[in-house]
């Protein structure tokens, strides 16, 4: 089947999906978690085979792991979808109603977005988690996973379709692609697909947002900082500062640039240089932090470089004012910490960095989905509308504004005849 | 001062402006509105000038009516500033408060998208209401309206940003551009201009789509369809599409094609025509509905156009779902109506067409953010993301996600020495 058909075929299930009750995507999502269950066997096969092709192909470590999906990791995405039938209905919610005039009455009710597009790395939980959070929120899914776990998504993909035929879900809501040519085809189906999310490099995701009209949300840079403001306190800004870096380098929710007020830049340098150098932290810093300590130099392009690596830039600044316009011109609009016992100070780094995630005394990390508590997560966000930071649920609805009255007609407002009310309408 | 420098400017002050606070805005916002009624005679001269240079032009009759910014226009104008004051601030909402464990709070709280581009027909009326729309949500705003309006809008901006002067509103948070060049110029400033919205023919509203990497909010087509179920009101029906066609024909939330049940069509489609004829209307149908009526015949590319004039398709359908079939092919996902007496066919109709805005036994004129009680409106959007349907303060806000701790980093919890709590923050 040619991607547009497929994609089509996706497009008129969202039609009906969007109309499916609580009660017909939860038996759904009941009958994936069974599936899963009742395939184990042919899902780790396929699984077996992608590890043995990953390892022919000498594929590093890092990316081994996550493409290992066995019986700890099956048994993880089946409880995630489990906790996903424990969730309200994201769909169907009433925002808001406004009686406008006598038996005219408006209501804002959420509903989803459509049809979907998700491009994710090699690592087959994703495809669960991103299906499954697309079927209980009435999306339609159009995946691509990583291409190293082929055999193991196409097993996932065919178990899960298979696993709702019969419950009422419109058949043809999840679709798998296969190839990175595939994908070229879905960027052009504009008139079809609603949304994509690509999850992967900078490169990667930059590409997407310049080869397709359909809207795009994810994030391409993580350059995240942490700044150690004038009255920090000094052992819990090493504590944060070596978490934000060091706790897992290659990801993007990683401190990347460490600014240092330049009224304590002298005693906690050292302490917090110490403490990256044992974790083995290669660190670049401005001439004022190399005069304080031995450092390699930073260069101008080092405050807009994404390290992903055990590799930190240092800059020591004058003010709280200072840091919140480094950040403002440097950053990604990702994650950015301040670490400072002046409430007043962190309340306007917080309202004045525009970041999807601005944090006070707590590591960048924490930036996170299941963290955040959103229960799985289908990407983050540092777009400036619809979503931002982790996006779950609540990112893949909309709304639509329905109005329901008695043959009113607006000729009666425009000629004086009758006047609107305006009423909230509680429940 | 070159596009650029001025959305710079533009960009710095919107930095600034998401940390205002409601008094600063209103403060803004009072000293705007008493600065249009001391500057009167020079808007109200400058406008004379549009005028009369229009006159000139030959500009059509319903087109200078849009371009006269009178006495009566000005209070009009002011009164809306007024009603602005009055509502909430709709920035610094907590949207949601999430304790991830005992002194790390995470809060979802509103903040302004950043700097909105609004591209506006030749309405001065219009640039005060988007303009002070944007102020009160704290965006800054550059915004370029008919050019027509050029002297008008000039000395309406002029009067807008000295008032906000000295006020705590940061300077140069509204900026003007006046040329089709100037948009291009915009078009291209993705690091700087956050969300544009154009409002203005189909033709203008793709091109603005097609050619920049910013996300936009509008709508191109405005392809209405008013459904008459089989068990409608024969004289409500009557009413509800002669208001929907008819009320004002050059809008995009007018009605363009008529769908009919073939169960009663015999009965009603004399009763339409009749109306429609008295109207003026020119009818082109289907084959079936020819066969009951006298009318031109519709061609394929009927169901497709958006006539914005006296002129109306109709077609005779075989079911509801035919109907709803119909328009989520044809349609542009702007307003779709059903007049029925049936409940559950309204329910049917309300959830399965994919429209902004879905309505019962009313007139699609109702679309309208002054009519849904929005205050005023900065356009109406078919986007599937972040606001649909007519937009005002709400859709110019988005969120970000304040994390407040204590030192708490994420290795404690990857290495399982603390769990997670996520129990709700209720105030």
């Amino acid at each position: 089947m040619g991607i547009k058909e497929k994609v089509s075929l996706a497009s008129e299930a969202s039609k009906l999906l969007g109309a499916c009750s609580r009660e017909v995507k939860d038996c759904g999502l009941r009958s994936i978690a069974e599936g899963l269950r009742a395939n184990s066997a042919s899902i780790l096969a396929a699984n077996e085979r992608d590890l043995r092709l990953a390892r022919e192909a000498d594929l590093a470590g890092p990316m081994l792991k996550r493409l290992v999906f066995d019986e700890s990791k099956l048994n993880g995405v089946i409880a995630g979808v489990e906790s996903l039938i424990a969730l309200d209905d994201p769909v169907g919610k009433i925002l808001r109603g406004t009686e406008l005039d006598n038996g005219l009455e408006l209501y804002q009710v959420t509903c989803p977005i459509g049809v979907v597009g998700v491009i994710f790395e090699a690592r087959p939980d994703a495809l669960v988690q991103i299906s499954t959070l697309c079927l209980k929120s009435g999306n339609a899914a159009v995946l691509k996973g990583g291409s190293e776990a082929l055999h193991t998504n196409r097993e996932l993909a065919r178990v899960i379709a298979e696993a709702t035929k019969g419950t009422g879900v419109p058949e043809g809501w999840l679709q798998l692609l296969e190839t990175r040519s595939d994908v070229g085809e879905m960027l052009k189906l504009d008139g079809l697909i609603d949304l994509i999310v690509p999850r992967g490099s900078n490169a990667f995701v930059k590409y997407i947002m310049d080869n397709t009209n359909i809207a795009v949300m994810g994030h391409a840079d993580g350059i995240c900082h942490v700044y150690v403001d004038e009255s920090a306190d000094e052992a819990m800004a090493v504590d944060v500062v070596v978490d934000s870096k060091c706790q897992y380098v290659s990801v993007c929710n990683a401190c990347e640039t460490l600014l240092v007020h330049a009224g304590i830049a002298k005693r906690v340098l050292p302490k917090l240089v110490d403490a990256l150098r044992k974790r083995q932290v290669r660190l670049l810093g401005c001439p004022v932090a190399r005069s304080i300590v031995e450092m390699d130099e930073a260069t101008d392009a080092d405050w807009d470089t994404e390290y992903l690596d055990y590799v930190l830039s240092i800059k020591v600044v004058s003010s709280l004012d200072d840091a919140i316009d480094h950040i403002n011109r440097h950053g990604s609009g990702h994650t950015d910490v301040i670490v400072t016992s002046d409430e007043a100070a962190a309340e306007r780094f917080m309202a004045l960095v525009d970041s999807a995630d601005v944090f006070w005394n707590c590591s960048s990390r924490f930036a996170d989905g299941f963290r955040f508590g959103l229960g799985a997560e289908v990407g983050i966000s540092t777009n400036k509308i619809h979503a931002r930071g982790p996006v779950g649920l609540e990112g893949l609805v909309i709304y639509k504004y329905q109005l329901k009255g008695q043959g009113h007609v607006v000729a009666d407002y425009a000629e004086g005849r009758r006047q609107f009310t305006h009423v909230p309408i509680v429940r």
